[in-house]
């Protein structure tokens, strides 16, 4: 069982106020926690059913973290899953710092995604093509919210997000940087030589001027059909598609 | 206003059993419901605000459809959505036909694709490489849950959704199909000549063994990271670039 206390702590990282307060946030799921307690993140509380703490008990006594036995009743109660039969985990944020980004690598930066569920298929992918770092507007959906660590499907615990002021960051940084528009040079025939900063825009709006004066290669995917335009995370996945293959097949 | 009868009607529409037996459904917000008014397919009834109706006056009037002038708190209450100051309409299903695919031409083949969003993303994304048809198994979302049809950004107009017994329609067809595994020949250098059918598979349990079977040529998709999977609509995009990629540059 859980405590009134512990559920009410819990819940109340479902809201991003609470969670920055107590630098805290909750993972659900089996493959959830299971990635948390693999890293070097701080797991503060465990609660999960007799099964899941069988099956890892060494990762979770390793952890250090306060160790619940509960039913998957109470993950549902305390969690945003509607079913859970497995665990539930209260971890720490890490710092929001600026991450060093080699002259041969490729970040992301994301201008205004709001769709959690977006920003956490960005997170997955760009994990998926060994991105480690992006780069995130303040308006961007926050990395803790629930539904984005769900979505990451465990890839929060390998990709930093850096929340900062994009228009200063861009400014300031000595990389190329790529952006995503309907009018630029074809992604397919495109060499991404050495590294540099993707620029995905937000979902309705695109790219925003003070960011669009800051890019230097404007890209474009494509189009065969009638649709008006992709999904944020689908243009990601496809620009880091193009990417990989430039650096692999010349 | 919206009568009482109306609002029953269409709000009985989010759920699939009444969508079946009406053979209706509910498209909310302006681009689909200029995208639907724009097509041949039945448009029954446009609810929609002042601003909508004057700046769509043709279009409206040509539809044949009734025609209620409403407030967005109408649309609000009528629908599935947060926030439109716009409009909605209900439309006629299309039949649920087999597609005629030329030989030339690449299609999608859904293998229980469960999530409305992943559903709604795959037909945006499938409009905009120029994909007319989706083969669709029965467990695979409804398309016109009003979900799906959000995510389509309009592209439900356009692409056709055929749901079918699976194992059935892949034994019975000539095309050549592709699948997604890990064990494939890279997607980066695969040659997609003529046409064929691409399987998606579920979004945690992949392809079905009795579709496996009927599967000739394996894909993958190259990983550089740590990520386990790709959400499935990513997967899907990633494949359709590559194979409108292999097509434009020799």
């Amino acid at each position: 069982m859980i405590s009134k206390a512990r559920l009410k702590f819990i819940k109340s990282l479902q809201v991003k106020k609470y969670r920055k307060q107590e630098q805290c946030f909750v993972v659900e799921g089996a493959k959830g926690v299971q990635e948390l307690l693999g890293s070097d993140m701080r797991t503060i509380l465990v609660a999960a059913t007799s099964n899941f703490l069988k099956d890892n008990e060494r990762k979770v006594l390793r952890s250090g973290a306060e160790v619940l036995e509960v039913k998957p009743a109470d993950l549902e109660q305390a969690g945003s899953y509607q079913t859970n039969d497995s665990a539930l985990a209260v971890a720490q944020m890490r710092p929001n710092q600026q991450p060093d980004i080699r002259p041969d690598e490729f970040a992301l930066v994301l201008d205004d995604i709001r769709d959690p569920g977006n920003l956490g298929t960005i997170i997955r992918t760009a994990d998926w093509y060994g991105i480690r770092h992006i780069i995130a507007s303040e308006e961007t959906a926050d990395l803790y919210n629930p539904k984005v660590i769900s979505a990451t499907m465990g890839s929060f615990i390998r990709v930093s997000v850096f929340y900062t002021d994009l228009a200063q960051y861009l400014a300031s940084s000595s990389l190329t940087t790529y952006g995503a528009f309907l009018d630029g040079g074809n992604v397919h025939s495109m060499s991404f030589d050495g590294g540099g900063l993707i620029v995905i825009g937000n979902e309705s709006a695109g790219i925003s001027p003070a960011v669009t004066s800051l890019i230097r290669k404007r890209i474009t995917i494509p189009r065969q059909g009638g649709a008006e335009s992709l999904n944020a995370s689908i243009a990601t996945a496809v620009i880091l598609d193009n990417i990989a293959r430039s650096k692999t097949i010349k």
